[in-house]
């Protein structure tokens, strides 16, 4: 036994070191199957003190250290790898909401606060957190902060970095970095917590943060809208922003196929629309007391005038705006139920997107007749979750041409100045990508701040950076 | 003569290296007046390749470098030492506007662009760009991002931080770090613009951006209002931000003297109301398509009905709307026609600030009677320029004491968790402060981090560290 173990034990309490292979089966393989690996314990501290405690014992045996949350991550950057030489810090216990201002709009939590009771302490208080993403049920503050989560309402509010005023952080020598800031503003020399946010646990980990919370938008109005081309849902994005003034919230693409993949997996999904569209749109309006229902309405006319809109249908009631959110949030359920799904999380400037999808498509399909174009994502953000499932009962063609389908993909994206991975991070699916697209001055920069930050490499080793 | 300065005329130019005295002396010396240094040359590269080439020059001679963009900045951050021994490199001739893409919403402009003309540029595409402050006639995008810049605005936008979707920076070692990009998701591993965002030059040089833009707002409502207490302004940005939706973009906050300041010295100045009132707000509204004017009625009512407007005068006209706002932009020059001004740009958390307010005043006021405190500032985002202006002819008992009224408020900010630099930066000025109140893991951080980048210390020294 590895003699890091019983000074843990000693430290934490046994109940808070995890060794035996039932115990720690969930924290060692993550979400998607994909990345399984091995660790030498898995510790779960109660609190700042336990977790700083750790990484200072963990320093000290120069043993490496893997923080996890809600273990929800589609890249593997939140489990160890197979050596099992690593500990595994799972922030899970660490549940408290320390704080919440009604007046200066912010909330404190600790890092394994999951996502939806942020959200819910807000509605509770009357105000909003904003962040929106498939996995709120289980995915954690920590997590969502380290990886710069984004999600449905990123067009509005911005990704988990805009929402963050200020972080605790337990550095890699074990201290702990009060940076808990509630304000505003605050230009007294260098914006630390940038660098923690994204940063996938590889400069330090953070414990708790002060979040932004905004009024409460209980007026919502939704619709589903078929577009006539890919065109057509860029081009309506500053109509729509300009009809709606700021409630605009959402504005999802779907591509056909990507319907069809919910419409087949997903219990209780319908086609709203009597005929079939290559795209459609999911537009999402929310306020406090403005008649979001009147601005939708008043914005559609004013597309289909332009001769963007080929149909469209307006959620009634609530019901009828589940049954339409479903089709976008049964998009991944669809594409694990189908099977094979090869991801990518792309960005391009929004005024490239159409061009990508109108170039790139046929150019896959031209290397595997057949291959499922399952394209959906923020297309107010530029950002396409360009999946791809096999052709029809044949997964094998799609698995041998997996490689040569994402490198036609990837440098169609960087030609026009994009990102490889916009929201869902690197870890370690994607490191050696990052590192192919990259250009060498931006990737010794990143060493640098490795380095500096984290000079004996035991935070999270092996993700982000290869 | 140093033997760089050949090196640099031949390299650059003749005329884009000044060394004579009467050429320089613009560039070494502060808009304030405080702070006169003195330089070995100032140099005015005209691309991104001539600011590369002098700064690997300078640091093969091991001379340090001082960016300057419009040098208005109030906190010596832009200036040399008086040494003699440091180049400053003004960006002020890289001026193109790189393009603009109204579809992403984003201009790609040159670091010496003047942050008026970025606003024009925008507007002339039917955009807006939103950052706006005092001396935005002067200050330039390389400057802005350098600070992150805040002004009135940044209640609805957010500061420059916010505003920046890429950057182009010339490394300490002559390298240049393309992080151009346009995108509003990349999550491609350290977000590294958001080092040299706020870094005040002391860890590269920006030399280009990427910055957002967002619909145009040509309807705007404007109202001064009255307030019973500094309580009522924080009490009443909850209900302002209910009421006007996503239009509410500008909530200040002004004291009496602070305002009879501006009376007194700007021409054309004039009180709008028939008494004297302790606090004022100026509140503005702007959309696009939206009826602001009903809406600030409504806001105006709703607040009035909560007890918490004495009076209040919407401006009927754009006359009487940069009337209003004579009020508030008059101030700095107010200030400095009025004499000596102790400054201190502070933020404490919003619900923190009333109780500041009404503890300090009385405070400070008993250390040095007959003081008069200028106090304004953007209370939506609780910072506060919080001003001494001397006892009526009395300048002499205001510089005496000037070291420990600074000292109290910065102590009662401190114990606020607040900052003492909410928008200015560190520069010189506030450098030995931040260090006071700064804790040992964070400044070792910032020690880090500069390192890391700056091994040499040849970036603007001096200024943000000690």
């Amino acid at each position: 036994m590895h003699s890091l173990l019983p000074t843990l034990r000693r430290t934490l309490g046994d109940d808070a070191v995890l060794t035996d292979a039932a115990d720690t089966a969930g924290y060692v393989t993550d979400w998607t199957g994909a990345f399984a690996g091995a660790a030498l314990a898995v510790v779960r501290p109660a609190d700042t003190a336990g977790v700083a405690d750790t990484v200072r014992l963990c320093a000290q045996a120069g043993v490496a250290v893997v923080p996890q949350g809600g273990n929800t991550g589609l890249v593997g950057g939140a489990v160890p790898d197979g050596s099992g030489g690593d500990v595994v810090l799972s922030l899970e216990r660490m549940r408290r909401v320390r704080g919440l201002d009604p007046v200066g709009d912010t909330i404190t939590v600790e890092a394994g606060v999951v996502l939806r009771a942020v959200q819910e302490r807000a509605e509770a208080a009357g105000r909003l957190f904003p962040l929106s993403l498939g996995s709120e049920g289980s995915c954690t503050v920590g997590g969502t902060v380290s990886t710069n989560a984004g999600g449905t309402a990123v067009l509005r509010y911005g990704m988990m970095r805009e929402l963050v005023l200020g972080l605790e952080v337990v550095l890699p020598d074990g201290r702990v970095w009060d940076g808990l800031r509630a304000l505003r503003k605050d230009n007294t020399g260098y914006d630390l917590k940038q660098l923690f946010i994204g940063a996938e646990g590889t400069l330090g980990i953070v414990t708790a943060a002060v979040l932004r919370l905004f009024p409460a938008t209980p007026r919502r109005a939704t619709a589903l809208v078929a577009l006539a081309s890919a065109d057509a849902a860029t081009e309506l994005l500053p109509l729509l922003r300009q009809e709606c003034g700021g409630t605009l919230t959402t504005w999802e693409l779907l591509g056909r196929q990507a319907m069809e993949l919910v419409l087949t997996h997903v219990p209780g999904a319908r086609d709203p629309f009597d005929s079939t569209h290559e795209w459609y749109g999911l537009v999402e309006l929310a306020a406090g007391s403005d008649d979001v229902g009147e601005r939708l309405e008043a914005a559609l006319h004013a597309a289909a005038a332009q001769g963007l809109l080929l149909d469209a249908v307006i959620a009634g009631n609530p019901a009828q705006r589940t049954s339409l959110w479903t089709l976008r949030e049964g998009l991944a359920e669809a594409q694990k139920l189908d099977g094979l799904s090869v991801k990518h999380d792309i960005t391009v400037p929004i005024s490239s997107l159409a061009g990508f999808v109108a170039e790139v498509g046929p150019r896959l399909r031209a290397l595997l007749p057949g291959l499922r174009l399952v394209t959906y994502g923020h297309v107010g953000d530029g950002n396409l979750h360009y999946n791809l499932s096999a052709p029809v009962g044949d997964e094998a063609a799609l698995r041998a041409a997996a490689g040569e389908l994402t490198g036609l993909i990837y440098d169609a994206v960087a030609e026009r100045g994009g990102s490889i991975s916009a929201e869902h991070g690197l870890g370690v699916l994607k490191r050696g990508a990052a590192a192919t697209y990259k250009s060498e001055v931006e990737l010794d920069l990143m060493r640098a701040v490795k380095r500096a930050l984290d000079p004996g490499a035991l935070m999270n080793p092996g993700k982000v950076l290869p």
